[in-house]
Formats: C-alpha cells, sequence, structure tokens
C-alpha cells in the first residue's frame, strides 16, 4: 500500500484497537463500577477522533488521489474504495454530533444492564427513544439513494446490498415453509428427551470443557484469549488478538458450550484474516458471512453427530459420571430438540430466525414511526405469541434480552438470519470439496478449516458478500438450502 | 476552562486512557501471549497522535493565546503552563522518532520479561543499549539548560527541581549517616525474629486479607479494581478508575500485604485528586510525592503498632491458627527487620535508599558514557558488596529486578528516594494536626486522609513538589526528617 495511505489505516487500527480494548475491559468486569460514565465520555472522544481523521481534508485529498490513479493491488483498491464509502456515509455528520452518539452507545450499554438487572423496559425505554432519534438524524446526513428508506440505509450499514425488499421476500419465505414445521413440533415435544441437559455441571468443569473445545475447534489460544461476561461475543484487535466470551449456568451445561462453539465461529474468521488484511478496514467480515460461520460451527457442525463422536467419551470423562445414563444418539438428539421459546440466544435452530423476523418487523416499525417507545414490550408479546406462541413473564426475557438495541444497533439483527441461511449455502459447497462429515468424525476439523480460511476467512471484508458467496459456492444467494436443511433435520428427528 | 482548552484537554486525557488500558491489558494478562508485537506497534501509533496533537500548529496558537491573556483561574493557568514545557520538551522531536520511541519502550517490557524468565541479562542488553540511545537521541531535541548534562534533564522528567548536584548532596547524606546503621544491624540479626513470615498461607486467603486491607486504608472499590501482575503497580484512567495490582506468594505473606499498602497509598492519591484536575495534565502526582504517599502508608503508617492494633486480630483470623503463637509485638518487630538484601521491592525500610543509590550512580554512568551495557552486571554486583555486602546468584535477581529500564524510565528511580525523604518531612507536618497514632489505634483512617487530601491529594500535579512540599510543611526540602526518624527507629528496634 503506498506510503501514506498505509499511515491513515495504521492510526485508524490503532483507534479501533483502543475502544476494543477498552470495551473489553468494561464488559468483562476489568473496569470499576462507577467508572462507566467518565469512560464514556473518554470512549466517545477517541470515537470523534476516527471520525475527524476519517472526514478530514487530507484524508479525502489523499482517497482522490488514489482515486484518480488506482493501485494494481486489489487490497488497496478495497481499502481505498471502502474508505471513500465510508467517508461519503458520514462527513456531513457534525463531529460534536457524532461524539455525543457513540457517548449516547455507551450510556445505553449501562442504562440496559441496569434496566435489565431489574427486568423494568421502563427504565431503558426513554434511553432507547433517545438512541432511535439519533440513529435517525445520524443517518440523516448520509446521501439518500432511490427508493431506499431510512431503515434501508440501517440495513445497509451492517449487511450491503439487502434492503427491506429482499429481506420481506426472505422473511416471508421462512415464515411460509417453517411455520408448519414449527406447529408440528410444538405438538410433539414428547418425542425428545432433553431433561439431562438441566443435570447441574459445575462451572470450573464447564469453564475446562470449554476451552478444551474452542481449542478443538481451531481457536489458537496464543493469539486469543476466552473470559466470561454477561452475554457472550467476541471482539479482535488484529489476527493475533482475538478474544471470545462464555457465560456459565451450573444447570445448562449445553448454553456455555454452544456459545463457545458459536463465538469460536467468529473467532476462527479473525484469526484467519490475512496479514495483508488485519488491522486494515478490510479486517473481520460482514455480519451475515460473520454469523454464517459461527451458525454453521453452532448447529451444522456442533450439533451434529459426527461432531460429537470423538468428543462424547471426553465430555462424560469431564462430568464425572453425571451422563453416564445418557447415549451419545440421546444426547445429540436432546442438544436438537425444537421448542418455541423466549430467548433468541437460547432458541434452536429451527425457532430462530422467527426471533429475528420480530426484531425485524418491530424495527421497521420504529423507523417508519409506526410504533413508539411505550408501545414495544406489548407489540413484542404480541408477535411472540403468533409465530411462537409463547408469553413472556417480564420484560427482562422479553424485550430486554438483547445487547444491540442499546448500542443503537439498530438493522443489525436480520444479519443475523442471513448468515443463518448463508451458512446453509456455504456447507453445501463445502460438502461439495471437503467430506465434512468424515472429517468430523476422525476428530481433524483441519480440511474444514482450510477451506474455509481459503473461500472466506482470508478475504474479511474484502469482497462484498454476494460476490464472496458467488465465488465460493457457484451461484446467488439462495435460502433454499437452509429452508430444506431444517425441513429434513427436523421432519427426521421428530419423525413427521 | 475556555472551550478550546478543554477539548484539547479532552483529547488528550483519552489519549492517555487508551494507552492505560492498553498497558493494563497487557501487564494483567488478559491479552494474548503472541498479540504483543502488533499491539505494541499500535501503542506506538497511539502516542504519535498523541505526540501531534501536543505540537501541532493549532495547539501552539491556542497556547500562546492563553498565556497573552491569562485566565485568573488558577487550573487553566497550571494546565497552560504543563502543556506549554511538555511542547518545548517535544516539539522538536520529528514524530516518527516518538514513535518509534514508544514501539521500542512496548517491546522493552517483553523482552525484560523473557530475560528475567530465563534470568538472563544478555537477552536483554542490546534491547536496553537501544533504549539507552533513544533516550538520549530523544532528550537531545529539548533546548539546552546551562549547567545541566542529559541526565540532569532525564532527572527533570520526573521530578522537576532536582538535578543530580542536589541527589548528590543528598545521597552522600544518606551514606554517611545510615551505612553505619546498616553495618551494625547486619550483625545483630538474630535481635528480630521473622521465620514465622515465611509460613505457608493459602493464596485465596491472602487474596481476602489485601482486599480488606485496601478498604480499610481507604481504598474505593466502587471506582477501584485489585488485579495481579507479575509486578506491582498503580495506574489510573481518572479519579473513577484507579487500579492496583498486587502479587502473591505462598510463602511471603508480609509480601503482598506491603505491596497492597504501597500501591493503595498510590491509588489514595489518584482517587482523591479534584474533579476539577482529573482528566487534566494535572492529574496524578509527581513521582517523588506519588512515592511518598505510597511509602508514608507502606512504612511509617503500615509497619506501626498503632496501624496493626485493631488489624491483628483479623490477620489473625484469615490465617486460621498460623500465626496463633505469634504476639502482635513479635509481628510488628518482625515486619520492621533489617537485614541487607538483593531485591528493592522486597527491600526494609532501612537499606531500601541504598538499592536506589547504586540504580542512581549506575544510571549517571550510563548517560555520562562511562560504562557500556555489558559491563553493568559486574558493577552492579560490586555496588551491592560495596553498600550492602550482598552478592547476587544471578541477573534474575540482581540488574534484571525492576521493570523501569525496559520502559526508559531512566532518572525514574531517584524519585523513589526522595520520595522517602518527603513521606518523613509531610508526616512530621501532619502530626502536629493530626494525632496520627491515635487515628490508628481507633482504627479509623479518616482523619489521615482528610489531612492529605487537603494538601496533598486534591492538587495532582498543579503544584510543583517544592512549592507543595512548603505550603504543606512551612518548610524547604528537608531530608533529615528522614535520616532522624530512621536512626531513631532501628536504633530502639536492635538496641543500638
Amino acid at each position: 500500500m503506498r506510503e501514506q495511505l498505509q499511515n491513515l489505516v495504521d492510526r485508524l487500527a490503532a483507534y479501533n484497537a483502543a475502544t476494543v480494548v477498552m470495551d473489553w475491559d468494561t464488559s468483562t468486569g476489568s473496569a470499576p463500577e462507577e467508572a462507566g460514565e467518565y469512560t464514556a465520555k473518554l470512549l466517545g472522544i477517541l470515537a470523534g477522533e476516527a471520525f475527524a481523521l476519517s472526514t478530514c481534508d487530507e484524508t479525502v485529498s489523499l482517497l482522490k488521489d488514489c482515486m484518480a490513479e488506482p493501485s494494481d493491488d486489489e487490497i488497496e483498491q478495497a481499502v481505498v474504495k471502502r474508505l471513500w464509502e465510508d467517508y461519503e456515509k458520514t462527513h456531513a455528520i457534525p463531529q460534536r454530533e457524532y461524539q455525543e452518539f457513540h457517548e449516547l452507545t455507551s450510556k445505553g450499554m449501562r442504562v440496559w444492564e441496569k434496566a435489565k438487572g431489574t427486568k423494568d423496559f421502563s427504565l431503558f425505554a426513554p434511553t432507547l427513544g433517545k438512541l432511535i432519534e439519533k440513529a435517525k438524524k445520524i443517518k440523516g446526513y448520509q446521501p439518500k439513494k432511490d427508493g431506499l428508506t431510512l431503515y434501508d440505509l440501517m440495513l445497509d450499514e451492517y449487511e450491503k446490498g439487502f434492503t427491506t425488499a429482499e429481506l420481506d421476500r426472505f422473511f416471508d419465505g421462512l415464515k411460509k415453509e417453517l411455520m408448519p414445521l414449527v406447529k408440528a413440533i410444538s405438538e410433539k415435544q414428547d418425542e425428545v428427551r432433553t431433561d439431562f441437559l438441566n443435570r447441574p455441571c459445575d462451572v470450573e468443569s464447564q469453564k475446562a470443557f470449554n476451552r478444551l473445545l474452542a481449542e478443538y475447534l481451531g481457536f489458537d489460544l496464543k493469539r486469543g484469549v476466552i473470559a466470561e461476561s454477561e452475554h457472550p461475543f467476541t471482539t479482535s484487535l488484529h489476527n493475533h488478538d482475538v478474544r471470545i466470551t462464555s457465560h456459565y449456568d451450573e444447570n445448562m451445561v449445553a448454553s456455555a458450550i454452544f456459545s463457545t462453539i458459536h463465538e469460536t465461529g467468529h473467532a476462527l474468521f479473525e484469526q484467519n484474516n490475512s496479514d495483508e488484511i488485519t488491522m486494515t478496514p478490510l479486517s473481520g467480515g460482514s455480519c451475515a458471512v460473520h454469523e454464517s460461520q459461527s451458525r454453521m460451527f453452532e448447529n451444522m457442525i456442533g450439533r451434529s453427530e459426527a461432531f460429537w463422536e470423538p468428543l462424547y467419551p471426553k465430555f462424560k470423562e469431564v462430568f464425572k459420571g453425571q451422563f453416564d445414563d445418557v447415549s451419545m444418539e440421546e444426547f445429540v438428539r436432546g442438544i436438537n430438540a425444537a421448542a418455541p421459546s423466549l430467548i433468541r440466544t437460547e432458541s434452536d435452530e429451527l425457532t430462530y430466525c422467527f426471533h429475528i423476523m420480530i426484531r425485524y418487523e418491530l424495527e421497521k416499525m420504529m423507523f417508519d414511526g409506526e410504533v413508539s417507545v411505550d408501545e414495544l414490550p406489548k407489540l413484542w408479546n404480541q408477535k411472540y405469541q403468533e409465530y411462537l406462541g409463547v408469553e413472556q413473564e417480564d420484560d427482562g426475557e422479553g424485550i430486554l434480552q438483547d445487547v444491540h438495541w442499546s448500542g443503537a444497533m439498530f438493522g443489525y439483527f436480520p444479519s443475523y438470519a442471513l448468515g443463518n441461511a448463508i451458512a446453509a449455502q456455504l456447507y453445501h459447497a463445502m460438502d461439495k470439496n471437503v467430506d465434512v462429515e468424515k472429517a468430523l468424525r476422525s476428530g481433524d476439523l483441519s480440511p474444514i478449516r482450510a477451506y474455509l480460511r481459503e473461500h472466506i476467512h482470508q478475504y474479511g471484508t474484502m469482497r462484498e458478500t454476494k460476490k464472496l458467496l458467488k465465488d465460493a459456492t457457484g451461484e446467488e444467494f439462495n435460502p433454499d438450502y437452509y429452508i430444506q436443511y431444517l425441513k429434513a433435520k427436523y421432519s427426521k428427528l421428530y419423525r413427521l
């Protein structure tokens, strides 16, 4: 990369890393309780610095020069394109406004935590209202695009190229094909035994097993760490510092396991970013593709019998006799059980997309001004009853369950559902090249990692999702693989 | 503060906080093993950013405006003065040079850690050589001052107003007055029993007791945290986020205790900085005054019988019977025992200043070019034999024992000795206003904290050390209090 551009990229990477570490420090309980407000201010200032750098005259003129005389280097081209797009999206936002927005999101998280702790949405509602208004205002500075709503622009922020028109079609398809399956399964709850998954498993043993699991999947612990937080997440400074968290509950052994597999899926993406793109704006991965990796590992790989064949004896050993009466077949059936429920992160593979659909429908309404903040819990409850037939007891297990809105990440949820669909499409393509089941049964996942590294991980966000998917699978985005996968799996499991 | 100045101060505070958190993250083991090199680069970039901001045209013109039309506000005046001094010291340093220097110090720490781990100075020597050269080069950009050497300028960096001329007098006085005492005590080692201090005390109980101790001293754990690191230290983002570390050894219960008291002394200073100066360049405290607080708490307060009177029963209780045969009098005599030894941080109050003196003499020689890096271990050993009559077994307990040089903190050590002297002078003044012994025996240390807050802590570095000391004690810096205190205490303890 030309020197001036490298210098800009380095400086942006440093701001990003500072923010990542300060967020990590807060989220994993390293920071003291009362530091939050002060530290939020400092984070807001850092965000303002990065913003000022991305939009200053010198940067604009550098990017224009780079575009006038483009490099042959694919990476440099992609970096320039990304930085220019970011500039176009943000330069009209007054710096103070941008900084205030970041302070608000930082504060939002603390307010949400308190509200969640007391299960009281009314504590969070005023802040949520402000977050929506501020997010709309910030988006309003962006150049309008023909036929796109504010919420389309929000979606575009997280997954380029997917609009409400496309998502409406996608979710309508899921609704049509999967709602009958959800209903049929609700009526056959006795088919699959899951009681043993609530047997007490001491947290220290859980930690040991989860660490083993992450390493088994290929998470390099010399270039990564595992910690604890309320809500599991993955973050990274660069491909040599990738961090995941889990959350342990003595009576929910599977919860931490599938969180760890999920986050390790993300972490493998980050650790396998090429050295050329790490610490550049191309590092990481787009939201949906990132989620395709975490969900592929969590569900398509992590809940398969082939995966557990080499691991189940170790699992039984770690939990000293607690599962001696449970055969591997029963265990695998148990971890795949489906039942409509309230909590997205604990929900099964089949009903998961309905949780996303509800958020998506609410967000659209919030952005179109069709619903006020105060009406949200009621609407939330109505939709959970309609799609899943379940009712919340309090806001904690309802509208407060997820952290995302507290950080103004409106438009993010749909990428979770897209990620599942992309995972199924990628798995299908991978399986034509790598005998996935054989690799899993042998206990050596390296062919799987090599495939994903070659086709996905190394590129970070260098290629847009639709192109990346086409390059890897030879096909356009096609949610049918996802629908067919779920139908086949659950019809068999519940003998429908 | 006028708005533009406040904005500058805020931005500098944000850079500082980012660096503090990233350093904390590395030092407390939150970051993965192989992240170091990459993260060092990012820290270097952040240092470069702060440097560029401190020295850019806009900042210079703002500071000139502030000086041309000075504010009535003492804090604004002091901030402007400090920023201008920093500018004068640093603006001639090319930004790339400054950044490389910071990368080198970040790398230095990792190299030192490895060298210390293998007790092999030769691993660290080349990096130390580079650090010295780079530190000299950086200092060379600073305006010369009449009659001051490069090392004088290094000293000035950490403690304004104290030169080698003054320090030579100070150390000569200590040598003359205290060496006979050290010698006399070496010959009376049977006088004080210390064996019980090496009884095994499980680390979890130690952690519990140290936490209790920090809180007892007044460390506010809602605005602070305690963690672990190889070398105990204190750091802070602002007065609502102050962090200390300790290091536990099962067979050295007193080691963690006095580390914790020491670091809490620092932490009280940081937590009691006024809200007006926190997150400004006036926060914290000068090195020597900071050290006066840690050493006053560690030694003058923490090793007194009055201090232990309310605490000793709790101590015995936490370590379940391990000290039932040790009376409080014996315990207090034990923790005050003096014996020439190799490790500064484990050394007693009496011999401590000789460790500093040795570093000081070596640093002077290093900066005057009188000694090469390779000769340091030999010279180190000679001086330890001469002043303390002890001989090292390896570099780990010799020249590699302290982290400071790995961060190019040459000129820092003398402030440790000055801190002890200042502590004695301050204690003497405080004792005229507050009945210190009575407060300690009562178990309520709030009058002590209130005195220190009023006279020292609130000001941070707003007032220069010599002025602060004069304001608090009514006297110029006077090391006699320190010498007299040590003579009286140790003559009594060893019945000389």
